[in-house]
């Protein structure tokens, strides 16, 4: 006897992206110690949390310390007043009627993503856009839905949807039968964004051939143009065919607080072997019971204070910063005669490697000659291959100086 | 082409206990509006958080307002401030030595319990004490390492370890060879605690047999006898063999701030089917960095609070108060003639029915005529049948009001 392990997880490439990245910039800065850094590669935020949220969130600790405000559990799915704001500001205003169970308060998009697999079958074909964030293809690799990655970098058993410059990134419809599919809209890491009638043509073939979307709207903030949708339940029918993922982590700068939603509705349907019906919303109530507590107190009166009229303002200026940042990024880029994709409804700029340079040696040299930490294009699957991602989280002045720097390579 | 749901999820039994105890008291309320319930069944607490703790939280939240002291995406397994605080004052202290990368800072032991079978082969033949905490089995059962529950209340597939009035609630070693063993220690539900040398029984076991244990201590706070290990680490070698999941859920009133740790030794070693050795640790490494993204910042400084000095005196004096809930159960009890056990070592006490009731049947009693609400032994497995469990996380006002009302009663 021993124990055994899963040894679906034998199958994962063994350098994780942030990992690989983490080392090389490493290596750099001990070669290098005096060499100020620019990150632009991780989607991490820098502005800090918008005073309303703060005193939200220090009002929820003050609860805290009081016998007669004191929470223990709350509910699994998280507190009504949160739900309800959430409904109320994202998706009322949009025309989406939601109920409140239908909402899922958790501790971040990334666990939901990771973790929603669960809930169905083994033997459902897993769909991802190439390039992709790796959180999707990781937990269905781990769970036992794929074979080891090929030579091409591809896992087999899963269907990769390439997004490339000759389609404008717009990821085509599956031409085999597909049932779970994962899209991230506007979207990591290519920055492109979907208009409505692009987005219905996902919600017509997923009617058309039973299958599932898992719709990651983690950017919907940062959507500039109108007809682009923020959520995908703007799309009628919807709701019989999609999962929707948001976050506060980017709209609000919740990455290092935590706090994130899923919508569930209650049209949607799974079956089992014999053909029998299920509610997908309980199947996820039932998990997110099992194995989860809800979020923090304090971090849902902080996510709550989101939508205050304040808290509105508030997160609105700080998403306009990132945005001239990335107003920054690309028309620099662009002057510089680089192709540059995203950055307009979308935090991410997509650029293409200049003179056929693979992802990594184009990483390496920014990183040497620039001091600047952007993110392979190919760490997010082999499409992303010939590009590299930066970020628009950093700091206006860290990002014009990244220009200044970047300008003065021969590329 | 349908998507089919995970159809593990139809063998868990549909009524989760606290759901059906939640539905049984609210329709108690519908009936008598005006009776004051007196809630000691689940296990929340109900004091606030200490104020150093608040303080230390409070300081966090005032750090995620500021450019220079904000806080982004944290390292995936927690802050270094937290994690040396835990080392030095929970193991240190103990004669157990620990490296910073064994610890894993997480919402919660439920997550992690539950999440921890994951990195584990499907083929680890699993035992479970019964009565148990039903998140150990119903993990196991969505994950498919079982058939259907039986007509006995038990699921195929799983091993189970009676404790019982007879063997004084200390389970017995398997009698068949098992690879995953969870045990929760002090117990939730019995409140039973093992000695140094009865757990020593349990490392030998497991080293013997090439087992590997799933050591719950969340209720280590509570003991008051000498020779009780708080940490099984404290037993030799049983870092070789144990994992150990900890909370700061009772011992420092985070039901609903939610933090929590797990240590994952790096003896620990698990095996592919060719034979290859692979380090548990970095499983659970990989585990959590794919599907988790640390624990919100301000949590974490309200945990590392907990470790100061009049953190640490501060929630002494808390623990001290729901041990004298705990006592004045116990002695009420006892002198009312029923079999108690528990309550010593651990919060919870464990009530043996009256007159061979059945469980359900004397937790109706209660709620009817006492309006005091317990959980019945049967929702913790077969062999919980003919108990109830008390919890001693209420007021000590209601705590002695209870059992004045109990008193009444003809039992």
């Amino acid at each position: 006897m021993a124990v055994l392990i899963n040894e679906n997880y034998l199958k994962l490439k063994s350098n994780y992206l942030f990992a690989e990245i983490a080392k090389r910039v490493a290596n750099f800065q001990n070669e290098h110690p005096k060499a100020k850094l620019i990150r632009m590669g991780i989607g991490d935020v820098t502005r800090p949390l918008a005073p309303a949220i703060i005193e939200g969130f220090h009002d929820g600790v003050a609860h805290m310390g009081k016998v007669n405000t004191f929470k223990g559990y709350g509910p699994d799915q998280g507190y009504s007043f949160l739900i309800q704001a959430i409904i109320r500001q994202d998706y009322t205003t949009r025309g989406v009627t939601l109920e409140e169970d239908e909402i899922f308060i958790s501790d971040g998009a990334k666990s939901d993503t990771a973790n929603i697999q669960e809930i169905f079958g083994l033997e459902n074909i897993v769909a991802v856009t190439d390039p992709v964030y790796p959180v999707y293809v990781d937990s269905n690799v781990m769970a036992g839905r794929t074979d080891s990655m090929g030579e091409d970098g591809r896992y087999s058993g899963l269907v990769y949807l390439p997004c490339t410059q000759e389609n404008g990134f717009v990821p085509e419809l599956p031409k085999v039968p597909v049932d779970l599919i994962y899209l991230c809209l506007p979207n990591n890491p290519t920055g492109t964004a979907l208009t409505k009638e692009q987005l219905k043509q996902w919600v017509d073939y997923a009617k058309e051939n039973n299958s599932l979307i898992l719709f990651d709207s983690a950017y919907e903030a940062f959507i500039r143009e109108d007809n682009i949708p923020h959520s995908i339940y703007e799309i009628d029918g919807a709701k019989e065919v999609a999962i929707e993922f948001r976050s506060f982590s980017k709209t609000a700068g919740f990455t290092g607080t935590r706090c994130a939603y899923t919508v569930v509705p209650k049209e949607l349907k799974a079956f089992d072997t014999n053909g029998t019906v299920h509610s997908v919303n309980s199947l996820w109530a039932r998990r997110q019971a099992t194995k989860f507590n809800g979020v923090s107190y304090p971090v849902q009166m902080a996510a709550a204070s989101v939508f205050s009229p304040e808290g509105q303002r508030q997160i609105r200026e700080t998403i306009d910063y990132y945005m001239v940042n990335a107003a920054t990024i690309r028309d620099n880029l662009i002057k510089f005669g680089l192709d540059v994709f995203g950055g307009v409804n979308a935090p991410y700029i997509w650029i293409k490697t200049p003179n056929n340079m693979g992802s990594w040696e184009f990483f390496d040299l920014l990183l040497h000659q620039a001091n600047v930490v952007g993110t392979p294009g190919a760490g997010f699957g082999p499409s992303g291959e010939g590009y590299l991602r930066l970020t628009a989280f950093n700091t206006l002045e860290n990002t014009k100086e990244a220009m200044e720097r970047i300008a003065q390579l021969s590329l």
